[in-house]
């Protein structure tokens, strides 16, 4: 078992600095929330790991099979409850690529061995909630 | 039932470019596992979304309360297994406070208001791994 930290402080009003392994992330509300908007809320920064996790496992896994698009995108969609606690349900991943020739059934391979293998945010949240996904190949 | 989405934009190697609500953050590896160290890893994230979404109940229910520190940091400590897929099993948080005659009472209340009743993120997580947390009034 190995261990990850971080420390979020309270700056002022409702933002808040991260630090991570010393990158520094603001969170703060919208102005309607009672905020300043220097930063996104939390809450969709737990889209952006699942997101960012199953992206990188899927770019290193298609470099390595001499597949490089010349786009890509991860969407990440989420259900969240209408009453507190607000929290996610459901969330669907989209995978866009573009690029010439791309070959479908190494995308799926590639996408299918971070949801199944290798993508620890999508082991994490598949505990807590439904994850599904679709691959989308752009004009 | 609400939705919340987001887009991870691949940029160059292993780094991506998250855009959440109009902000924007970048991932990506450290040099010593073949990214270029531009922004945070994806999963550690994960734990920052915890902690904000914490920390922004716990700020907000203590000013109801008429109760300011003057200083407030919320670390997440997760622990992770070893083997891919790397997941979180468990995740302990420190609510650190200090500043003039802080009312602990009202301290424990606010932050378990959050655990129990209002934070979004713990609610998801909760589901998947064991959440703990303490309180520490600093010097």
């Amino acid at each position: 078992m190995s261990t990850q930290s971080v420390d979020v402080q309270w700056s002022e009003e409702m933002a808040f600095r991260a630090n991570v392994n010393g990158h520094e992330i603001i969170l703060d509300l919208p102005i309607e929330s009672g905020g300043k908007d220097a930063g996104p809320r939390p809450k969709p920064l737990l889209l952006v790991a699942l997101a960012g996790c199953t992206g990188m496992d899927v770019i290193s896994i298609l470099k390595k099979m001499k597949v490089e698009p010349e786009y890509f995108n991860v969407r990440a969609e989420g259900n969240v409850t209408e009453e507190h606690p607000k929290y996610f349900t459901a969330i669907h991943l989209v995978y866009e690529f573009r690029g010439k020739d791309l070959p479908m059934d190494k995308l799926q391979r590639a996408c299918d061995l971070s949801q199944e293998r290798y993508c620890g945010v999508s082991e994490t949240l598949k505990k807590a909630l439904t994850i599904t996904s679709e691959i989308r190949i752009l004009d």
